[in-house]
């Protein structure tokens, strides 16, 4: 079988068909966007240096932009030995399939776009490497959302993964989780200008709806200590937070960079997208349906090495505790330290040069069970 | 001269007349209400049996209510020894004068009411306390904005203070503090039926914006383990979150609750008094005009009790440990261990119920500056 991958660095585009979800809405003529970086090598079926990166919430497949310190020659994840490969995940707006999609009937997909989980998205991506031809990946790593399809792939497709590495995320969604993603959904759809999702033909989108809904979220995904450290009750520099009567114009410095993180995001990402991608995050629980969330875990087989924050306000450390003292082939645990919180994962270069770097050592030193079960059955689950 | 207070338990308004805030607007004929149960004993003026006790953001003066687990007879606030006060705080809507007061011009007052701050509310209470005639008191107690009032009464009126013991609040707003609380305030303006503040006379007052930002409160009200072991990721009865479309309608049992907890402010509370409240929350700074936090603290010469809470993710446990290392006259400090977050100060009855009487316990063997430096211009400050 001849095998090749699009050109170092390139975004490619891949049609996996007519895609039904688990809950059971067909998405016709799925595309899921990717791109890779460092040549691959070894047996697309079998043995090779393909490390699959799974992307957060708003991001996207250019992991080596966003994860650029601890991916590119020489780093952790280095592409001088590594493939590394990042896909769009179903349902975000950066090349894959998501609500914001033309719809084969015309305009966009909008409200039509079905409501996804994370399984969805791991299914999709496995069909993505079905139609590349790639059987097999030396691991997968992912943090935040990229950590709960990690997490899934490991479930769902054991036998397609050497090891795996999850990062600042849960086993499964906590009620205060869905209760803060609730509120930033609430803060999307009581826009007027959300128009239940189809306001793709509208002059205006639900910009602020958008904006308002990641102030929140950036509040969970940095810690409150560096927020205070940073921005304390310091006044934004011309304005006065404190006059005789309120004016949303006259902030303090803290206001004013949580609506620049509002902005931001508005400008780079897509409303329904938005709100696609954080229903998954409420869905998320690896027990449903597996007979209850430490069974599922006790039943893993993947060498899945667990990373937390310590500060984390969104995914707090003891649920990757949690994960540690449940998973059924733990590989190792590490813990960031920081006041960033959650976001830590992405930011704090050093310790995440470490933490990769034992993770790849770890996955050299310690035998998968590809290494002496590959044909015996051990992955019929 | 003659003392008296009203009935007990009873809601009684007193004029304070014409009340200006430190930012120079002026409120005419400024209302505060209060309630008081037990006995009073003593000198109005000085030595007597006072407790003041500080409602927190959305409470009110029937603190024999909300506190009913503290205070009554025989309980840590004994009302057969004590007489306990309870003011409803300016810009509050339970007989205060707030935005939803008949403003002496005609109509509400609306956005006519001004920004005010922590200190403002003090100043006012302070003006209720000379108008009864009243001195001294022998504490002031009160939790999250209670506390911050209370707080700030032993910076802006030793004198008057005996010993305070002040509940899971910080010496500033945080931060992160003031982005949540504007979220909070932002769900509400960015509400159509809001009319920049201007909605008594509307047929619909901003009732979901109300609602969304008590949801969102709600979560930093509650420990998130206390709400992940109520409710985990169980649907709300009859309802299926896991459709193939997205549904509002279907919800898991978290969002139900916490919609609840949104209708059920509602009911019972004034927009334009969440708004003006919230922003004394975001203005709380007792460094502010007074050389910096810790000298203001270092200043202080009440004797105070701080109390705070292990897992309060509004004002984390660390903030009660920062006031107790800088406030000039610790009393003594107490931690409340509690799944539930900030609101254990409210409902863990049994660990309160300790706290207090060791803080009643305290203040009868702690000597106050009072019984020793009354006239020596000690409070001079």
């Amino acid at each position: 079988m001849s095998f090749s991958l699009p050109p170092h660095g390139a975004l490619h585009h891949v049609s996996i068909g007519c895609f039904t979800t688990q809950a059971g809405a067909e998405i016709p003529d799925t595309t899921i966007a990717f791109q890779r970086w460092g040549e691959f090598r070894g047996d697309p079926a079998g043995d090779n240096n393909i490390l699959l990166v799974e992307h957060a919430l708003t991001g996207d497949s250019n992991a080596a932009e966003w994860w650029c310190e601890v991916i590119g020659p020489g780093k952790a994840l280095d592409t001088d030995t590594w493939c590394v490969v990042c896909t769009n995940a179903l349902g975000s707006c950066y090349g894959s399939t998501g609500p914001a999609s033309e719809h084969p009937d015309g305009g966009r997909w909008g409200s039509r776009f079905p409501a996804i989980s994370i399984r969805d998205q791991v299914a999709a991506e496995k069909l993505l490497l079905d139609a590349l031809g790639i059987g097999r990946v030396r691991a997968i790593l992912g943090g935040s959302m990229g950590g709960a399809r990690t997490l899934e792939w490991t479930l769902m497709h054991p036998e397609t993964v050497d090891y795996a590495c999850v990062l600042a995320v849960s086993a499964r969604a906590s009620a205060w989780q869905i209760g803060i993603q609730t509120a930033q959904l609430s803060a999307i759809t009581r826009d007027p200008d959300w128009h239940g999702g189809d306001y793709y033909d509208k002059p205006q989108g639900p910009d602020a709806g958008l904006a308002a809904a990641r102030r929140i979220a950036h509040l969970t995904y940095r810690g409150e200590l560096e927020i205070d450290e940073r921005f304390g009750t310091a006044f934004q520099a011309g304005e006065n937070p404190l006059g005789p009567y309120r004016d949303d114009a006259q902030r303090f410095a803290v206001q004013s960079y949580l609506d620049y993180q509002g902005v931001k995001l508005v400008e780079r990402f897509d409303a329904g997208s938005y709100v696609t991608l954080t229903e998954t995050l409420n869905r998320h629980d690896v027990g449903r349906g597996r007979g209850g969330l430490n069974k599922a875990l006790a039943s893993s087989k993947v060498p899945t090495m667990i990373v937390g924050v310590d500060t984390d306000i969104l995914y707090p450390y003891h649920q990757q505790e949690h994960l540690s003292r449940n998973l059924g082939n733990l590989l190792a645990m590490s813990k960031l330290s920081s006041p960033v919180g959650h976001d830590a994962f992405l930011v704090e270069a050093r310790q995440m040069d470490l933490i990769l770097r034992r993770f790849i050592a770890l996955t050299e030193q310690t035998p998968s069970p590809h290494d002496f079960a590959s044909s015996s059955g051990a992955y019929d689950i």
